[in-house]
């Protein structure tokens, strides 16, 4: 192959995920991904799609739950039909991401394809696309490539990768190998990782040739790939709703960290390229409170309703509104108020992720028409 | 007069003021007295009228805005049209207690009256009816008689009367005179108080003869005083609205402490009667997350809409919905949620007397309609 390996990359947007700790905002009709946390104007599915531009011309494909379809539709209209993969149910990351691969290998085996979830926040766009760019070259050299972001706190929040030795691609002159993925850590450990400087922020981006990727899924999880791959083969015909219906409920649920990631990670075959720019999954309200425009410039971030009028007297932290009502908030600091028609949430922003647990609190109680 | 002074007794509720630290619960149109604020299934105009029914049987006058005759003939379905009496507009106690005063001595001078505002909580009935009927029998010696609360804390929120020395009366042996009134106290002011023992809090009740509250009236401030009577001549006849609407207008407006209670003071004819009850004015959230039959059970305490599903995870406050939302609490203390269809109010019970504030401002900013 001596095609550019630019010119083989195609984006994978996986919008999944509800985002729990944002509920009553985001929730399952309208996930994080449909939202503009950061008051940028665009919702983040959007900037996502804005930001794989430069990089993936028209090559960008979404994968996505059935129900979300209008919204993804009418968030990127220039998204072509066989460029949204609708899931009839969530099945996990290895299923979404394995049936992208799949669908893209029957186009061209040669893809390399780049997965960057719909519901993250970059800063410093230019040196996400270094890191794309390396990535996508430390690819072509037959890697499964992550993007690790450098940490710039103990996060307990997020996974890290631990890296190895300089993998010398000319191209791609700061890949590393990867010696293995870690989970959440706790705070003790958070600050090892970060003083020791051989760990980065698992972002959970991948960056990967097609058959590769699929390579370890049929090692590892051979139903999973069997599956994937029939869909896949009906992807452009009219037996396409068929086979999807038929197979996709059989599948495995199986992150494809799980899937492909740790296996091809102890056979050797994954590469980490720092990413030295800005990062946030937006998990919970006090990440919409550092990560908002607005934060540096007041006490109360206001979102949602535009109407919406918020006074704040000895009152900081975050407010959403859906409608136009007056919102007092009076000596109470880093308060997060998220007010919608039929759930009013309360907290601060050391609980936002506490949040979690009163979501599943409601479900216990079947008070699904609320989530 | 051989009467038993029991027997001259005649009730007066004030039921004024909006309640501006209770907003957005409280407000101009569903004033503080109409809402059942502490969860015993009577509104405080309710509970108050309950209580004097013991002792006035039905001698009880209400004065209230026009604006609430429907809400207060809704409560009170049992009053005559005689014994409502309604204010075009607010004009302070003094126009509002010395009006009923006046139409009080036209339809007897011998009439003791006694004013117990609207929208205050008393616990303890009995000892209540004892201080009152003791306060009946001073007044009958011809004294205005105040029923001084025992303090049991040292609060800046209350003014104190400061008592002087036993008055003999033999049917009410614990009324004492009145050295002065004095405003609401600093804490260190507030302590000393406390200490000293020789100080009650002033609880704005009022027990005395209407000739007697009528002739100081006079004395202090004959322009009240003159209008006052000449509404009150009008009162039976088909005249009333047309000197009503011609005089009150013209009123001056003064607290009825100021017009009648200090300078009787002076004069050495105030007398106090402790009262050794539970008492309060329920001047904020604060005081609700206190008094709230609840609040000994639970740690949130929900008010309002019996529909309304409250989740707290780790919190600890007082909710009003007047809705059937879900309302979520995680990980906040103390934390004070009003919920209504045009406002929301989150602060703490620390704060709750600074939502005046707030009112304030949102008065400042024309923003009358949510008031």
């Amino acid at each position: 192959m001596n095609v550019d390996p630019l010119e083989r990359f195609h984006a994978v947007i996986p919008a999944g995920g509800v985002g729990t700790r944002l509920w009553p905002l985001s929730r399952a009709s309208a996930p994080k991904f449909l939202h503009d946390l950061t008051g940028t104007g665009s919702t983040l599915i959007r900037a996502t799609f804005d930001r794989l531009v430069p990089l993936a011309s028209n090559r960008i494909m979404v994968i996505t739950g059935l129900a979300h379809r209008g919204a993804v539709v009418s968030q990127l209209p220039e998204l072509s039909e066989f460029d949204i993969v609708l899931e009839p149910a969530p099945r996990d990351s290895g299923a979404a991401i394995g049936l992208a691969a799949a669908i893209l290998w029957h186009r061209d085996p040669n893809i390399i394809m780049g997965s960057f979830a719909a519901d993250q926040v970059i800063g410093h766009e230019a040196a996400f696309f270094e890191a794309v760019k390396e990535a996508v070259h430390a690819a072509a050299q037959g890697k499964i490539v992550t993007i690790g972001i450098h940490p710039n706190h103990p996060s307990t929040g997020f996974g890290y990768i631990q890296t190895g030795e300089d993998l010398g691609i000319r191209e791609a002159p700061n890949a590393r190998s990867v010696l293995k993925f870690v989970e959440k850590p706790d705070e003790e450990i958070a600050r090892q990782y970060l003083a020791s400087g051989g760990f980065l922020w698992n972002a959970g981006m991948f960056v990967a040739p097609v058959g590769l990727l699929l390579s370890h899924l049929r090692e590892n999880h051979p139903a999973l790939h069997d599956g994937l791959m029939e869909i896949a083969r009906a992807w452009n015909s009219d037996t396409r709703e068929v086979v999807m219906a038929d197979i996709w409920p059989t599948l495995p649920k199986i992150s494809i960290d799980y899937a492909v990631a740790e296996p091809a990670a102890v056979a050797g075959d994954v590469a980490v390229v720092p990413g030295v720019f800005d990062w946030d999954d937006v998990g919970d309200f006090a990440a919409i409170g550092r990560l908002h425009r607005a934060s540096a410039e007041e006490g109360t971030i206001s979102l949602g309703h535009t109407d919406s009028r918020v006074y704040a007297d000895r009152a900081t932290g975050v407010v959403y509104s859906d409608g136009p009502r007056v919102i007092a908030l009076v000596g109470i600091e880093d308060v997060v108020v998220v007010d919608v028609a039929d759930a009013l949430l309360v907290t601060t922003k050391a609980h936002a992720q506490k949040v979690k647990n009163t979501v599943e609190q409601l479900k216990a109680d079947g008070a699904t028409e609320v989530l």
